[in-house]
């Protein structure tokens, strides 16, 4: 186990990873507390996670529904969690970005995409249990370091 | 993108990671449908996933709950999903299974942990596009191949 991480380390490496992972573990639930979990493609556009699934999906209907979100990104010994709420996205630039990101432009499939933008009120970032002390990065919106 | 596998290698390359593989992403969700997300040590005893975690944490509360709880194992293009239901431990011997796999027994541990045992009943594998076709492996609590 290496030592752990001090938070402005934490931060930078966490920064790093939005910016060039792919893919996140997408974690919503239904009004029936029923859950749900899907890795989908995102993209970070410096304030919020940004994703695109079909609008009738569960995650879609999910989303649409407004509830508290949870998205992972990373590795199992190498977390990022952020918790935040989910609002469509309706502007055209963030749809762009996304595409160029991600070399693929749900506005051009068959199906009925929708966007979403969740909004990060919590970010935790840890690698091993060491690391558990010092894991809150943003809390309330607001980044600790 | 490498060409997509049959049923059943899916099912030998899934059983595989379920007894290899140490830690899961476990979802759940409260009763007003806010979705939470962790990864955990989990142990598959050839049947269901057994995770422990403090009975009074978010996990411990949704899972004590009995909603749906969605596992992630794997990477984020090799992918395992798990639909399920929990259902609290009692048995010594399969505390005692899972303390052997991790070298660490949540017995010993000064908090009051609480394990579950996650009932699949849909499996489904994928890596990448091409294998989202044919990915459910178990519908209904019983392995199609």
């Amino acid at each position: 186990m290496e030592a752990p991480r001090n938070a402005q380390q934490r931060k930078t490496d966490t920064l790093a990873r939005l910016t060039s992972d792919v893919d996140a573990w997408i974690a919503t639930a239904d009004a029936d507390g029923n859950a749900y979990l899907l890795p989908l493609s995102f993209f970070w556009d410096g304030a919020d996670v940004i994703i695109s699934t079909p609008r009738s999906s569960v995650t879609g209907r999910n989303l649409s529904r407004g509830g508290r979100v949870r998205v992972g990104v990373g590795q199992l010994r190498d977390v990022t969690v952020i918790d935040g709420t989910p609002e469509p996205v309706e502007d055209e630039q963030t749809m762009d970005a996304y595409a160029a990101k991600h070399s693929w432009d749900p506005r051009r499939e068959s199906g009925d995409y929708a966007w979403f933008r969740i909004i990060p009120d919590r970010v935790q970032a840890w690698r091993e249990v060491n690391e558990l002390a010092g894991r809150t990065l943003m809390r309330d919106g607001k980044w600790l370091a």
